[in-house]
């Protein structure tokens, strides 16, 4: 457990923060790949055209904004989409921003 | 007429031009003045923190972005947010970023 990064509770969501994160188009694709799955996904299993260095950035980056919770399943870190607390804290801003399927990129 | 400045048909928004422009915090707060006031409002009376010339690059960002449209009244550049355009092409967004009174900022 100590290697789990730490994670900002809801309380300190803030949405500059969350729209510096979804600005970035890579950021934007991860949290979408999550939602449009459903699932938690592997670091290494996200499709990304960015190196794993750069890809462990961005994954930072969501992280500490709030909008993707890490944890490990042996060496595999796990990534997992906080959409309730982020529908929560933002209500239909993941809807407007991800999961409408007709939103233009 | 011909000082109106160009804007965007809505068939050319893009929601990453869109967010390049919320993402900036006075840019967001325009928006949030227009939104909130429901009013035109001229450049030179929105309360934000910084210079003449560097709101008139933050009103270009919006109006290119298609966020505002611009239009002159004598030689006062008035601004309009496009709301109906914006909910058209991005449903639920600018309610998600801007509208929503409890939204944490």
């Amino acid at each position: 457990m100590e290697r789990t990064p730490p994670h900002p509770d809801p309380s300190q969501f803030a949405l500059q923060q969350v729209l510096e994160a979804l600005v970035d188009p890579v950021r934007r694709s991860i949290v979408t790949q999550l939602d449009t799955t459903g699932l938690d996904i592997k670091c290494g299993d996200f499709d990304i055209p960015v190196s794993k260095s750069t890809a462990t950035h961005h994954f930072n980056v969501l992280r500490e904004a709030g909008l993707i919770r890490q944890y490990y399943v042996g060496t595999a870190r796990m990534n997992t989409l906080r959409r309730d607390d982020l529908d929560h804290v933002f209500p239909g801003l993941i809807e407007a921003l991800i999961s409408r399927p007709a939103a233009r990129l």
